[in-house]
């Protein structure tokens, strides 16, 4: 513990990109810091696995520890930019027990073990920080634990993988093929080489559940999050969007129904008036829904070296000032409050896109299977086709498991040719 | 002061729209509030000039005082929604004076008197909170003060005023012109019957100077704001700007220069593109560059009962809990860093529309004026007139002197026979 006027001590576990730019601002801005903090903040240390390597002007060998657990035992606040569950939480743990406060970029981690790190870090009455690890640059969790401490959560829509983002815009402005969008994306470091987690939704579900959590003081395994990614989304689909002034985004959303809480990722159709539908490019957005405030919308950069840093210098300069002054950020408490039920418990709207048969009665015999499941349809829009005849309806909320079955009763009806594709229409 | 377990002591000043949901928040919510703050919130009294009127359900008789001084002795927390500097500016320093935190919505106090009083609280060690009283519900003073601690604003964009947002949104959806689109919305209730502090851009410079403030640790005067509204904008300047893919947008603008900080209130020009300009109807948001997170955007409601008390409740909880368990929110100090340039130092680009003689040696006796002054041409574009030709020119960023300058040379010229409108391009 420091008093006001002693250095407030910092030690640094991983060199990496975000890890580097923390510690080039924390040196570079040392006098700006102290004055906003109220004391000299001084890293101690870093860690990293080989200290022999050279690390360039910023992390100089005088600085550097390969002894992870030495250099935590002696900080007042550690930050946590390694990746990975695993030293990664232990370290965490360890910094906690010995009353450092602790600052975490680290999705994976939170995601996976975050009620774990929140409850050491209450009982040992330290903070624990991790604005970086939900959407990069943009600042989320200070606004929904504290500005909207006093409002109720309804309903949370991310735009939260910019990889994805990257590649549905691109497909919207240019008309481009999934395939083409991916590798443009992969050409220009957007993408990599392996895109299954930006492209699948799992980076998307990791953050969905911390949203979720921040939201409904809820826990939310990464096992709850319904988990659906872009790699069946058309050129078409993008089209028939844009006709009904729609556009595609993949989403991460966490919403409060009847009985619960559903966190799910998927591709969703938005209004093009939507703020979620002016996020372009690799941008991140999140919108949350409250009872007083209403909609509210926070955008910015999602990832990058230097937009991290500077959620992580963010965290820092909180934590070392509680530190140095005296006081504590909010608690994390309350969990379990709300259930966390299946995707089939959410209330959803689906378009479904569909070629039929060309002849008479096609339409009752469709209009059939939706009443068969309680399912209203709410527009029909019949397009020209080759050999069939297209059909692009949109439904009312209903159950997803109804929505779901009802596109089973589709594929199974002699009226239907083929499912072209199904989207959830999202933000209204 | 209280000890964790004893009611945090409230006073409310102010039974308005927002006054009256704040109280019935506190009262609804109070097992919720309790629990986030540490201790119970107790409203100890609401200040009214007339005690005898009847306030509705929320606000009893046995809570109304008409002594706003002695509610204030009596409490730990100040809600100031009065609104006007005075008694408002006193009651607060009165608060303060006693070692109460205060939490304030009253834009035009903040704006005229903020640095008075953050001194004040700052020397009695208490809170001064007043998140409501910048974009209404959007979260923007925490992540400013706190989130972006670390890291340096170099412009801040805003939306601040819903009514002209709305007005130039209708003119931009509906293709109305200005007169029609302000009708429209005195009839919706977005215009009050006497607009001009929302179109003259009065609402805008008050926010404008405590946006400045707060990026830039800034004392700023409002008679420091540059000022313009939008009753000049017409239908052809929408449509003007849609053919380049722009629209049209009030933005009150705080910006770091060489040697300073601007802050100004006008209308600009914003690619469609900008996620500024996907802001519609009567929302707010302000969009912040920072050098390391890059581009930043709040959105949200900027007025109305219910989004304002759900900010005014957060800084309640905030000031709250640090008065039950101790600590103290981020200082406002180091004013005064920059000084504040007037308008003709600010780097802008113009949009200028005019008629123009239609014959030879026209285009170049228009250019030869910019050459003269120093600002370089980036596009031209010629659209066919009447009786003369229709010139749009778009400049290189240059100081506003020189573009200013540049524009009256072209009034004195006998090559043009009108300048129809002259825009500043942002958010580029």
């Amino acid at each position: 513990m420091s008093t006001p006027l002693a250095p407030v001590k910092v030690a640094i576990l991983g060199p990496g990109t975000v890890g580097s730019e923390v510690v080039r601002l924390l040196t570079q801005e040392a006098g700006d810091l102290a004055a906003r903090v109220g004391a000299p903040l001084e890293i101690i240390g870093v860690y990293v696995r080989d200290t022999s390597k050279d690390r360039g002007p910023h992390l100089p060998p005088a600085l550097l520890t390969s002894d992870a657990s030495a250099l935590v035992a002696q900080a007042d606040v550690v930050v946590e930019l390694m990746g990975g569950i695993e030293p990664a939480r232990t370290l965490i743990l360890e910094a906690i027990a010995s009353g450092a406060s602790v600052v975490t970029a680290n999705k994976a981690l939170v995601a996976a073990h975050g009620p774990e790190l929140y409850e050491a870090a209450d009982a040992a009455n330290v903070d624990l920080y991790f604005e970086a690890a939900v959407a990069g640059a943009i600042p989320l969790v200070r606004p929904v634990r504290e500005s909207l401490a006093g409002d109720h959560i309804t309903r949370i829509l991310g735009i939260v993988n910019g990889t994805t983002n990257y590649i549905l815009d691109e497909m919207t402005r240019r008309g481009l093929d999934y395939d083409v969008a991916l590798k443009q994306a992969q050409e220009l470091g957007y993408a990599e080489a392996d895109p299954t987690a930006d492209v699948e939704g799992h980076d998307a579900a990791a953050k969905a559940a911390i949203l979720a959590s921040l939201a409904f003081h809820q826990r939310v395994a990464l096992d709850d999050v319904y988990c659906e990614g872009i790699s069946a989304i058309t050129a078409d689909d993008v089209i028939a969007a844009r006709e009904t002034r729609q556009v595609i985004k993949l989403l991460a959303i966490a919403e409060r129904t009847g009985g619960g809480v559903t966190v799910r990722v998927h591709p969703a159709l938005v209004g093009e008036d939507h703020p979620l539908a002016g996020v372009h490019g690799a941008f991140n957005a999140v919108f949350i829904e409250a009872e007083s405030a209403g909609g509210l919308m926070f955008y910015g950069q999602g990832a990058g070296g230097t937009p991290t840093a500077s959620a992580v210098l963010g965290d820092i300069v909180s934590v070392a000032r509680h530190k140095a002054t005296g006081g504590k950020g909010p608690l994390e408490s309350n969990y379990a409050v709300h259930e966390v039920l299946p995707i089939d418990a959410a209330q959803t709207r689906y378009c479904i896109r569909m070629a039929v048969e060309d002849r008479p009665g096609v339409l009752a015999a469709v209009a059939a299977v939706f009443q068969e499941h309680g399912v209203g349809i709410e527009i029909v829009r019949q397009v020209p086709g080759q050999t069939h005849a297209g059909l692009i309806l949109s439904t009312y909320a209903a159950p997803e498991r109804d929505l779901r079955a009802t596109v089973e009763g589709l594929r199974a009806s002699d009226a239907v040719a083929e499912i072209k594709s199904v989207l959830r229409i999202e933000g209204e």
